[in-house]
């Protein structure tokens, strides 16, 4: 491999001309072999089983690039996956677009596209089409990573809001809170922080099988940015529904909890990269429960509250521990910058 | 409009919550009503009209982010439309991400929408799936846009290097460098620079025409970054063939050529928006380039040369004014940063 005596990226590896090609020919292409990507057109070519797809966008400016249970590059694969599944679809294709500050190490950038080429395969997703931009040292932080996605609509699976009706169960695949918390706090340089882990991964796996087997599933969403208050308040506001959750029923990591409550945060507001909500009929509840227990990504899977009859405003409430009662609100939005 | 004191972004408004849901409400979907977007859901739900389709995406990172011909909004929209039109496909559907710096002015942001949504509109594409991401200031430049685009496939249009064969004719739609041109008499604030203007523009009703009018076109490419040195030592490499081009015949505007004489640029390796370069069969190419000048977008349409047998290794060669030869190099990398 051609580098430059520092082994770092340089703004003229952006240029288009022979540099270019060589940190895409050397460094990029070798960890996405494929026959669609490797005929480096201007757009891929795909043939779809389908005419009904899904199509989604996600930029990641997550800091640190490096994290407990994950990279950026890893969660700009998984989460943009995730994007896919929650809509009903299995993902088939992911568009990588990098913008590399000048002076990013190239082994970084490596481990980086070890991580995306990892986690694509292991979902059976491929990388078929990119671009790279290079900026100037101070005009971005160290590097950003945009994944777009297409997937293919699961026959016979139509998830949507209007589908929700009172009565219905809410579940979550798992602990609450993990990625936020471990991101923040290995930003704060907290002495547990090596005991937190993210939670990223992809969960197209298990929502396929959970979307294939049963009928019951309404409607399924990531609570990510804003978590599972901004998630649940959204699915509320959208279906003119409220929603009962019980706090007791929510899984969290003794350990997530005990850092969100030394640093002031509510874990309902805390980013997921490896959660879905899922909205189920009463009737399919526990069949979907068990679905997702039998999966390492469902393992520790609740039935955490359910959907009510709104009396003024759809709102969210949760019943405390100790019996009581109190409104999730949406966050406002000044919790955690950059967390994916 | 509820907005800051300063109607400036904050970082906030990336946060998942009620902020970023008015960004979102507020600012950004007035620009793009359309029934998959309206349903804000992780992913848009698209029903196309073929399983053959081209994907591609783009981050655009150009600066000064308004420029003479255009701005880094609608840069975002043609440069995705091209890759996809250029791959012989008709495209049909935008997903736009935004990494947007704390502090940029929402009356900027609102501009940049505007053009974004008119690009679309012309070009009968839809915005359908979005993502909004703030950092910290001084973590990127101002603003950094990513789009990805969804093409059908035209039918019975099959494009690729290895349609392409000795004595086909290379069509160009018009006068080569000024986009980049444009770019940098801006950034250096040259005295002429108000006379130059970016060629900036979507190619697919022009492209899609000529695709489906004739059956002589091997291949296409939207000369971009590098230029028309950078394409057509593509297209000589992929195809293991050699390219003659007569200078006399490339279309430059006077002020471009002076602009780049004067700088020290050469034009060959100068960024286009708004051209294409089509390899075409030598009994269809006056067909073909009468197509083009028909169209608003290819008056000056031009056979700028023709694919010839290699005798050592594919070279491209410039045929010059006064009769001479050199070989057009692929540029090396450094000439213009963050030009698209």
């Amino acid at each position: 491999m051609r580098t430059n005596k520092n082994n770092r990226i340089l703004l003229a590896h952006g240029g288009g001309g022979q540099l270019m090609d060589e940190l895409i020919r050397h460094h990029i292409l070798p960890h996405f072999r494929n026959d669609t990507l490797d005929e480096l057109a201007d757009s891929a070519k795909l043939y779809l089983t389908s005419k009904s797809v899904c199509f989604t966008t996600d930029s990641y400016v997550v800091k640190p690039l490096f994290f407990n249970g994950g990279d950026i590059g890893k969660l700009a694969v998984c989460g943009t996956i995730n994007d896919l599944a929650v809509a009903g679809s299995k993902p088939v294709a992911l568009a990588l677009s990098l913008i590399i500050e000048d002076g990013f190490e190239f082994e970084l950038l490596d481990k980086i596209l070890t991580s995306i080429s990892q986690a694509a395969k292991e979902s059976d997703v491929n990388v078929v089409t990119g671009d790279t931009k290079t900026v100037e040292s101070g005009a971005a932080d160290k590097i950003f990573i945009n994944t777009a996605g297409i997937g293919e609509k699961l026959t016979g699976v139509d998830l949507g809001f209007n589908k929700i009706a009172v009565g219905d169960k809410i579940i979550i695949n798992g602990t609450i809170a993990d990625h936020g918390m471990t991101i923040i706090s290995q930003r704060q340089d907290i002495k547990f922080q090596s005991q937190l882990q993210s939670d990223c991964a992809a969960l197209s796996g298990l929502i396929c099988e959970l979307l294939e087997s049963t009928t019951g599933v309404k409607f399924m969403r990531d609570p990510t940015r804003g978590g599972l208050a901004a998630t649940l308040n959204e699915i509320s506001k959208a279906s003119t529904l409220s929603i009962e959750i019980n706090e007791a029923d929510i899984p969290v990591k003794p350990m997530v909890q005990a850092a969100a409550d030394m640093l002031g945060f509510d874990v309902l507001n805390i980013a997921n990269e490896g959660k879905f909500v899922a909205i189920v009929s009463p009737e399919s509840a526990n069949d979907c429960l068990g679905i997702c227990k039998k999966h390492p990504l469902g393992k520790e899977a609740r039935i955490i509250g359910e959907v009510v009859q709104t009396r003024d405003v759809p709102v969210v409430e949760l019943i405390t521990k100790i019996g009581g009662r109190r409104i999730v609100q949406m966050p406002y939005g000044r919790e955690l910058p950059r967390i994916c």
